[in-house]
């Protein structure tokens, strides 16, 4: 039963409601256990544990959270070379539109690409005029519906990566789905 | 009297509705000349004859298209080293929030750091839970006021720099200027 | 079997001795099918045919030449949504160290990650402080035995991955396998 | 008289070796004054003295330290908005070649651009095969003499920019300058 691990640094709540959401979309795929977890609760083991991977942060700076970095620098040091091949994405909160969060979603897919991990983006649209090819984005707290759905799309495409690549569920492909929304 | 040019590709016309609006807002600085160019219509002489330049391309899968890129691979490439310090800027439309406008800037960014351009983006808000602070971004065309304010105020900035830095004019800046809008 | 695509776009050479090289790599592995490709040669059948690709560029301003961003935003346009969940590696030539290789690896993975491409860089190094943890670099011409290392191990790691995720051979995946180098 | 900040965190001593490189080399042009500070060291009263900054960090996971990003999430927060307009660069050493330098780099001025800062690369190379295109990047310390080239070459880039901009001395300006190396 494939694993998806979200772990989420929050500082005033954005990027944690941003996370309840990315689990909930990664919850609509079957058989697939999600743990939601702050940066302060999560462990290495936590990493160790999931397929997959949904990493948020505030966007700050144009960059993750220091807080978050800290995790990846220190606490998951020990652990490089032994996680490869897990499978990541990336999502932020910033406080307005061009405000950086698609660079601080880079910052994290750089991040979790250096751990040897394969992080994807979603093609498809969740609404109108709202995706997520490089992580799902939201001003502030994601309050409008289109971007409560990027980040469920995001969690669920998550998903289901971990169940054909982990789980080798070649039903979850989602080339050939029939529910994908183009842009326009 | 500065000089600022704004260059763009557009298929559309959005990432031309945004450039207009970036010429509009380097107007509002007194004693700047503007010139407005399309990638096609561009020549070297026009980026030697700037102060500032702001570089607009639609976003094509992530990156600055592929037109806007030749330009500078081929036309600009005898001019590189003899064109270094001029100040520079982006901006992107993409077909949706989340769509890698803010990573097509930073793909337009890095093009300009080549040629030893000094680049920005925009710390202040155009609009409550709107700036450009790597570039200003749309949504296909910038339509709510909103989008098409951030465009403004990149040209606005991009044509203070020019002013404080080639026409060394105190007054133009920006830091001590009233008009500036925090974000919340 | 499990299929590699490896393309390449190559102004003088150096690009295409590290694609041969990328190729060479992939080989190490059994029972995986290799493809070497030019930009000007390849069609999207070669994409679609693949399982993982291999993306090389001359570094050129620090992002992907515009004849390999043609090929995306152009040909393949037409087939975007149809692709996803094919494995994506970059590989680039810059004229010296610290002349944008690995932004412009950087650009050629934002741009597959827009198809749905799952993108990867390695972990472990291919010699002394020679590794390719975005994708593999070279300053011209991969002349070094260290440089020539980290092209063929990032078609190896391409190789192993696909031999993991698409053909689902547990003893294909590089955690655990003796032979990984550590920096130091 | 120019000021220019040298501000660095350093780990094992790596980056702080290129750290007085570049302030050696801010200190060939001219009435300059340099300061050189550690993260640890420095306060927003550095920050707000300088005209131009270097900021240098080690390469952690491709993505500045979280020691430096601490520095400008929390200390510098209040500064926000006041500081807009300085000169800025980056420098990192990373484990190896291809080790994501360059990338930690751009994760630099990411957070530059984010205070509003003008941010620049060096054209020219500072040795065969050798530049500083996005900032200047070491394998673990600069140890060849290119690679210690490269450094001071940022640093008297630098202060040549800080020279012309904030001082207005127009002999400064690099274009015209004819000890400028080519590639090649």
């Amino acid at each position: 039963m494939g694993k998806v691990l979200v772990l989420f640094d929050s500082a005033g709540g954005n990027t944690r409601a941003m996370a309840e959401l990315v689990a909930e979309g990664a919850g609509e795929i079957s058989a697939i256990e999600v743990r939601l977890k702050t940066v302060e609760e999560a462990t290495p083991d936590d990493v160790g544990w999931c397929d997959g991977i949904a990493v948020g942060s505030p966007t700050n700076m144009g960059v993750l959270s220091w807080k978050m970095k800290r995790f990846w620098d220190d606490a998951m040091r020990p652990h490089w070379m032994k996680v490869d091949g897990k499978i990541g994405c990336a999502f932020s909160s910033s406080g307005g539109w061009g405000g950086g969060a698609e660079l601080a979603c880079q910052s994290i897919l750089t991040v979790l690409m250096n751990f040897g991990f394969l992080v994807f983006g979603v093609t498809d649209y969740a609404a109108p005029m709202m995706t997520a090819h490089y992580g799902a984005i939201a001003a502030r707290e994601p309050r409008a519906e289109a971007e409560k759905a990027a980040c469920r799309l995001l969690g669920k495409r998550l998903a289901e990566w971990v169940a054909l690549y982990a789980d080798r569920r070649d039903d979850q492909h989602p080339v050939g789905k029939p529910d994908r929304m183009m842009p326009g």
